[in-house]
């Protein structure tokens, strides 16, 4: 433990959102430096909500902290897996909150990944009206996206995240040490969201992520520099559009796509994790950026070189088990809850940090599209 | 219909919440009146969300008012009743409501009492992370109090309204008429969260219960008057404390009591509906007051004398098979959401209309006061 005690303090990034306003602590040593911060919330117990996976690895050592900072912890852990973003753990997870007691001045925090993260900050929105929330994500891609901006859900029959709140968090601990733990295929399919905050307006981030992607990937202060960047990236967007009615839209650069991937594989993360859904996803919003000549077919190319060249899937080729057919692909975009009025919405790019929101894409167009796509190779 | 063509233009109560202001129409023609509101909102369609009761009586009329508004109409009914204010029922609801395809932009009407108003709202609150609310109430209950203010919520093992969220709908549409069809036992229970207001801070609106009551319950002018009264009151409650931080806990006088003996006869609306189990609070409230030197015994004694003398239970003794124990009712009461750091808070007053929070209530104190009530004949 001597390099995390010889850490630098954690980078802060502030979410403003007036009276829902929050910080981010990022580093190596995040969540020892995150132990004020809890005190300071003025909780009298903490629901320590987690999956059994993270638990076996992270409880023991996250619950000190929790007592440390002066807090009764009640621990609930769910089943590791999309699976437990669904109405019955929800309400195995209230009932469980309600038992230990967790009051409206208390905490819950969600200990794990997107799916804890999601789970975990919907019970808390429900719970009671509303309890406080305190995110410490345990993966890449809880780190960079899904544990900052408030937005919680679970899945149901009809797809993913179409029900659940916008609920901020009152702190978030993104302590970089604990992606130690991580399974170099996890950590690659989180590193897919990283490279989404360079395509959407950050040219030069993603030019930063083509030359240090490995070392991202490797660990280091790479790591750290850029999870802080795309926090930075996605407090900016949210502080703006808290509730996605304009430009947060942006961040769902490739998931129209990647969501409806997702759906067809049934959220079998056997066969597609989320972050690999959505690199096949910033990969297609390229290439069908660039079949309606909105931007030139090298950037595609060039996106899909990054992505591939870590190791992560680029096209519907890569799909385990096949992607279905064009059709079944339309369908499951179409009960995308981004979905206006029966009209498509895309977010498509006039290049590489030139991202933009596309209304109205009529659905024979991404037909026409995936077709095409489906008859390529997955090799850019 | 000639008397209803008839009917005054509706009473507007505004509810001044800023960028989640609406208003509430109020009158024996408010349904006819809000068709053009309803039109103004710009949705293309509105889950109408019922009971299997309600929808029989007023589903054809109103979804007929609902078209002529140029809004698609997706049906869906619950079972009657408190049980529907469960995950499960929930769960069936938002998956019925996206079959229907009901986008971010479109409404969600609850047509019912409070079970359909909650559950409902409830689903707007969460359906694709929140969409707009329309109450129309159809008990004096709902058109008083729940419809109102944004509360909505579902029941758990745990107790009641213990999961949900503030949701504030856009437009409550309160047609007394509606109320023509209502069980003398339901008006009379809705006729309890009337003359809490009065209780609450307005002595005179108590001493206008008193002389018109029976006339409210009758139907008429009287009983538009009480509604329109009951939501300004309301309304003014809610704008100056929308998620119940301070003074909107006022509005829990005699709920604490009453959620208890409710939970204490598992939600069996044969025994006690919710307006009966307040009234006995109510009194409760009253004469616990009385009983820590707060009030006059002769002010709980008028309380009582009101309330029974349309007929509402006013005591221990008037629970259907019995409330069980003075413990076991505070144990059920220990559970109430309004609890804070294990001490209990309740609304006492000192004097009619002077109610007040009342926190950190010792335990011992409830509980000798339920004994000696135990005690006590329900006659005043």
């Amino acid at each position: 433990m001597s390099a995390a005690t010889a850490s630098p303090a954690p980078e802060v990034v502030h979410v403003g959102l007036g009276e829902r306003a929050y910080d981010i602590l990022i580093g190596r040593d995040a969540l020892r430096a995150g132990e004020a911060r809890l005190a300071a919330l003025g909780a009298r117990a903490a629901a320590l909500v987690t999956d059994t996976h993270v638990a076996a690895l992270h409880g023991v050592a996250v619950t000190r902290r929790l007592e440390a900072a002066g807090l009764r912890v009640v621990p609930c852990s769910v089943p590791p897996g999309e699976g437990s973003k669904s109405f019955s753990e929800l309400a195995r997870v209230t009932d469980r909150l309600l038992e230990g007691r967790i009051e409206r001045g208390d905490l819950v925090v969600a200990l794990g990944g997107g799916v804890v993260g999601d789970l975990a900050g919907f019970a808390a929105a429900i719970l009671r009206r509303g309890v406080r929330l305190v995110q410490i994500p345990t993966s890449l891609l809880a780190q960079v996206d899904s544990s900052v901006g408030g937005k919680t859900g679970i899945n149901t029959a009809a797809g993913k995240n179409l029900v659940g709140a916008f609920h901020q968090p009152s702190l978030v601990i993104a302590d970089t040490s604990l992606l130690d733990t991580l399974p170099a295929r996890e950590l690659r399919a989180g590193y897919a969201e990283i490279v989404k905050y360079g395509l959407i307006d950050d040219p030069g981030f993603f030019g930063w992520c083509e030359a240090n992607g490995r070392a991202v990937l490797a660990g280091g202060p790479e790591r750290d520099h850029a999870v802080a960047v795309s926090c930075r990236a996605k407090a900016a967007v949210v502080v703006e559009d808290e509730r996605e009615e304009g430009r947060r839209a942006l961040l769902n650069l490739g998931h129209t796509f990647g969501h409806a991937l997702e759906r067809i594989v049934r959220y079998d993360g056997a066969r597609l994790v989320h972050g690999e859904a959505v690199a096949i996803g910033l990969v297609l919003a390229f290439r069908f950026s660039a079949a309606r000549g909105l931007c030139d077919a090298a950037e595609a190319d060039r996106v899909a070189r990054h992505l591939a060249s870590l190791g992560l899937p680029t096209g519907l080729s890569d799909v385990p088990g096949g992607f279905g057919s064009p059709e079944a692909l339309l369908d499951a975009m179409a009960q995308d809850k981004k979905v206006k009025a029966g009209r498509l919405t895309f977010i498509l790019a006039r290049g590489i940090g030139r991202s933009f929101v596309a209304e109205g894409v009529p659905g024979a167009d991404v037909l026409a599209f995936l077709a095409a796509e489906a008859a390529r190779g997955s090799a850019p």
